[in-house]
């Protein structure tokens, strides 16, 4: 029997993220630079640091005034200004919402171009964009409710192929499928919707396929998800099945929302131990943690927790600031760990009005934004470093994966480092 | 779309469990018996009411004295004789014990002569027999923990086709692999038993493939079961994945160990609705109901709680009485269960000491004994009717499901009607 899961171990030394590159750097002539002071530095992660774009539709659709009750949620664009300095400077990928119900409310009427503006803006500023989702039971379409089954599978794949192919080349990486665990069984409603009774009557695997086919098709070099927020052996139970099927996922999500507590370091690893066992990329798709007090633990159901405000305060800065760094260290330490996505930037507009933000409802930061800041472009990120080349044009370039730049008076180029351990890499500058 | 899915609907009157036949009676010359008194009587159910059989591995072997610390539980033969009496007047089907620690404790010495003779003890009784488990990670061989884990799944298969193949013809009902959802990640030992690390590595779709084929080779006519405790969506995913694999699952076991207590008719009902829709019988497999004090409901594996003394209490035995005929309704009331084996004839031997049998430690049996017999030997039953035929030797006769005997003087026959509904049938007095 040849063994098929194995769970990679962390390394909190970062050696699995962490590449010892030996750079020859070359003149335009193509000898090499000898002897001479070049500024080394990094310009981008290869592990993508995310969070939700919800809060840039508006403002990057040039739209002065908040839209009231947006489907979409985030804050209004009179902050656009101030949060996109804080989120460029920060993170390199983004979620934006395809939620069926906000995205196409009316049979036919897609706000395909405001989403589509707002991607555009967001990857001329340097972020990957993702959608978020294809298919999911919650917040989906209302008109689906009146369609037979099968016609709800109609209109559930011609929306897949309309969106990834509408989107392609601007949005490549997407949740195929949102918590089928929970789908064919969701009751949280009066009268079923249309995604529950599909996947009821398909059963969860076919209604997966089906997700992950049609977005394959209208888009073979897109990166497609599964993702879930259940963290017990159901998911694994769907990850194995759908496996086994051939179907063919390319990282597995798991959300790790926190508003009843920081998981800590223990039962993060177990997560991961436990899901990084499938040989997937993981990704953590949707992390919060928040800056005021915690949601009950009675509460199953999230959404059910309803309250008319719910402040951050400084005890809770405090703790979501440490909260963080702990929470960033464990993710990254782990090799399986190719994306974290914050859900969050602004407690304005967020989920459940929860202060999940790494910025305050009126645009200042926590020093949840700092902490992680001092990660992300601290300790993980090489800052511009001037180093001399020996005789032979080289320089020693240690850093955490991703791309650099390498000037030299005004000639400058780039490299990109994608293997750790002792590697050799070569520019020419030009 | 063709939907997959569908579950039946429950239905109190058991109409789904009736015939309504009409008879033909013939004489031995074939003419049909007419204007004849004869009598009618119901000789077996076709839905099967099972118990486990482990009270009877000694008494079955003519063994005087008690196994100390015997591997399967159970009561010692000295009770022997009262409950096989008080079985034998209540259950069609029994449940052998085959844990692999227990049965084969030393590595090629498998203990298949006593249990043999215990199985064909119970078929020459009337009573058909059930293997549990042919692979379980919990009290599995502990010798299975020096090997490498491509000699766990050798030695694994080896036990599957050796039992299956000994014990065709006896017992063809087998429980191929129980409790799949943990198996991987089972935590609760200090050091992890072979069968955990085989399901790890493997996965458990592998597993269960592995376990379903082996058996099937070994006794294609055999019933094969999944079994599982965890009625969560857990379960379903494994089921959904099981099916999309192609593993052919004759029946689907659900266990319902109720030590913290009665689920009651909405939750009971609520679970065969989810796994009655693949379409599959469902065996509930382990049912038991507490005539004493509850166990707590903190405690998550109910192996936990090890007490020195587990009273039956007046007050408990007539609590259970009346849950077991609230849940033997619910249970026979849906379509889809297809046998219902309860976890325990007596409380002497029985699983953690706690109260759960239909007769006391001294051989008396409770009230829930007479509870039950009252449905599956009363209201559910037709006992010996005498009835005339008509001018062209027919008799109606109405009841559950079954094996049937017609008698006229000294003449008889027997029929069965497993058909729900009108129809007709027709013996020939011999």
């Amino acid at each position: 029997m040849t063994p098929t899961y194995r769970s990679p171990s962390p390394d909190p030394t970062m050696a699995h993220r962490t590449a010892d590159a030996t750079l020859v750097v070359r003149g335009a002539d193509g000898s090499p630079l000898a002897g001479a002071e070049v500024v080394v530095e990094q310009t981008r992660h290869a592990i993508a640091f995310g969070n939700i774009g919800f809060d840039f539709i508006g403002y990057a659709n040039g739209e002065v005034e908040a839209t009231p009750d947006s489907p979409f949620g985030g804050a209004g664009p009179e902050l656009g200004e101030t949060l996109s300095k804080l989120y460029f400077d920060l993170f390199n990928t983004a979620t934006l919402p395809f939620y069926w119900g906000g995205f196409e409310p009316v049979r036919g009427k897609p706000d395909t171009a405001r989403v589509l503006r707002t991607a555009q803006w967001l990857v001329e500023n340097g972020v990957q964009v993702k959608g978020h989702p294809l298919v999911w039971h919650t917040v989906t379409a209302d008109w689906l409710r009146d369609l037979p089954t099968d016609e709800v599978e109609a209109a559930q794949r011609d929306r897949i192929r309309r969106e990834v192919t509408d989107f392609a080349g601007v949005v490549d990486t997407w949740d195929a499928i949102n918590e089928v665990v929970i789908m064919p069984v969701f009751t949280n409603e009066e009268r079923m919707n249309g995604i529950t009774r599909l996947c009821l009557e398909k059963g969860r695997i076919a209604t997966i396929r089906m997700a992950f086919e049609e977005a394959r098709a209208a888009n073979p070099d897109a990166t497609l998800l599964l993702n879930d927020f259940d963290m017990s052996t159901a998911y694994e139970c769907l990850i194995e099945g759908v496996l086994e099927a051939g179907i063919q996922v390319d990282a597995l999500g798991l959300q790790s929302h926190m508003h009843q507590g920081y998981w800590g370091e223990e039962k993060t690893l177990r997560v991961l131990e436990r899901f990084s066992r499938y040989g997937l990329p993981i990704h953590l798709t949707e992390s919060t943690l928040l800056s005021g007090h915690l949601m009950p633990p009675e509460i199953k159901d999230l959404n059910d927790y309803q309250i008319p405000s719910w402040p951050s305060t400084p005890e809770g800065e405090a703790r979501q600031a440490e909260e963080m760094v702990r929470h960033y260290r464990t993710l990254v330490s782990h090799p399986s760990v190719q994306a974290i996505t914050y859900w969050g930037l602004s407690d304005e507009g967020a989920w459940l009005g929860a202060p999940v933000g790494f910025v305050r409802a009126d645009g200042t930061p926590k020093p949840s934004y700092d902490a992680l800041h001092g990660l992300v472009k601290g300790e993980w990120w090489l800052a511009p470093t001037t180093v001399r080349t020996d005789d032979e044009g080289r320089v020693p370039v240690r850093g955490f994966l991703g791309d650099y730049r390498v000037t030299a008076g005004a000639t400058s180029a780039s490299f990109t480092l994608d293997t750790a351990g002792a590697v050799s890499a070569e520019v020419t500058l030009g």
